[in-house]
């Protein structure tokens, strides 16, 4: 391998994850060929402007030609047909990839459309709520988990090589299995996002509190859910369809706990709120500590020097 | 009033927004003499090392002798007694303000323990996760809105002098009727903060999901909610307590919009899941474009760079 796990690399997908493989496997691993692909004919020009990779394919399959790894950078629900587009343009030996945030219907969707091949999925626990060709940057994975989900038979070596090129773009890599990291995710991940939609519309829809003065009384704490809010709508609609069963399984165990404090708060118990607001410090201090966030109070926002 | 609206200007609670108004008054109003006190002799000792004040009293009483001012910054619930304990030493013409983030609570106790007195309750919609006396500083108010919320029978000129007072600290302040803010700040913060404490909470409490890949995952969304779930547990539980009905209604408004999400989930209804996700993003929109928050990805945060 000569150094780098690969030697050319295909990007499927030129949106925030897939532009910032592009500008990192650039800046990371020199030598590296980059070709990159997108469906949609305004974000190959914007890539191709960009520079997010040497090259930019205009169709699925010959982005495909002669890459040895393959990694598809589309909704999770768009897997499956983007896989069957770059079917011809594969080949034998590649290995096949995405960064999907739901890893059991993309792993069902990838083994589906490239019956034979070598599919390794994988999750990089990295982003923003950015979307599209111009929001990537080459920094974006570094320190960030990479959770890799080798199938059963996967051939070692493969899984080797995968999970070099995501430490070669600053990732620290774990791998599990599928379903597993289906039900961490949806904690960590897609019941937080479920709920920041949900609190901003439904702050969006009253009548006896303005938009305005919602948005102008924001900094009581809305204002961090509108960020997590504003992340892209197809993407979160495919991983809350892909990931269903995981997502009402941790939605129904949060609704227990809110029924729970809604009763304290109903009957006047200060103890309950009390007990349940002390023991949430402990989880923050680990995030801090593991360097998973900012120590800085407020994450260091500029908003204090006056500047906001 | 010669430039400064007050001469004297006491603090009773030298914690989180005590400890930041006694910077700020001293970085923003010199000529001001800034005095504190807190209940705990721990916290006087902390205050006096910190310089959080021209002068620390060792008895509340004391501490407002000869002020035209005094602001109470401790947790609602400890609102009343707090104004009792100060009221020998509290001269006729003082104005009587507070920090609190229920109003309507706040101004019958107060209203109560010292009747015949200038009270005008008020409340800075600032502050961060952090709490106690070092974690103030001075520019903690600047851009930020302060809610004013003046009693029918308030004399204007007091009104209008405390106004003064909160944009001399960089604030900008907007008056209106006590219920109005604790139905405002219900949805802008409330219960934001109780859904941060629940989901920290519920995901501290899994079995198949270990608390240390909570940890390491946390950057898929959770770790934004862990912030907020580390603010201070004593003035929560009494934010809750005190501004009950307000917070049960709109916790009520929230279950319902997450109950029609979950069921689309459940029914596979994506096209439901992507018109809720797409109208969110205006009012993020409108956060930014008000300086409320900073507009950079991620809020700016450091971890990009691969200090995190």
């Amino acid at each position: 391998m000569s150094g780098a796990p690969f030697a050319q690399v295909t990007i499927v997908g030129l949106g925030l994850l897939g532009g910032s493989i592009g500008h990192a496997v650039q800046a990371y691993m020199p030598g590296v060929r980059v070709v990159g692909y997108d469906a949609d004919p305004d974000v190959r020009a914007k890539a191709r402007a960009l520079g997010l990779a040497h090259g930019i394919a205009d169709d699925a399959a010959s982005a495909a030609l002669g890459s040895d790894l393959v990694v598809l950078c589309v909704p999770v629900g768009a897997m499956g047909a983007a896989a069957v587009a770059l079917a011809p343009g594969i080949s034998a030996d590649a290995v096949i990839s995405d960064v999907g945030s739901s890893k059991g219907s993309v792993a069902r969707a990838l083994a589906e459309a490239l019956p034979g091949h070598h599919v390794i999925p994988a999750h990089p626990v990295a982003g923003t709520e950015r979307s599209g060709p111009d929001a990537g940057f080459a920094t974006l994975f570094v320190n960030r988990w990479c959770i890799v989900t080798p199938p059963e038979n996967a051939a070692p070596a493969k899984v080797a090589q995968l999970v070099a090129f995501w430490e070669a773009l600053g990732a620290r890599v774990e791998t599990m299995d599928a379903d597993h990291h289906d039900k961490v995710l949806a904690v960590t991940s897609h019941l937080p996002h479920l709920i920041a939609y949900t609190i901003v519309g439904t702050a969006s829809d009253l009548e006896q509190v303005t938009q305005s003065e919602v948005i102008k009384y924001s900094a009581g704490g809305f204002r961090d859910f509108t960020r997590i809010a504003a992340s892209d709508p197809t993407m979160w609609r495919d991983v809350f369809l892909s990931n269903r069963e995981a997502v009402l399984e941790m939605l129904q165990r949060f609704t227990e706990d809110l029924t729970e404090l809604q009763k304290a708060i109903r009957k006047g118990d200060g103890d309950t709120l009390f007990d349940q607001f002390t023991r949430t410090r402990a989880i923050r201090r680990g995030i801090i500590e593991m360097g998973q966030d900012d120590a800085r109070p407020d994450f260091g926002r500029a908003d204090h020097s006056g500047k906001g």
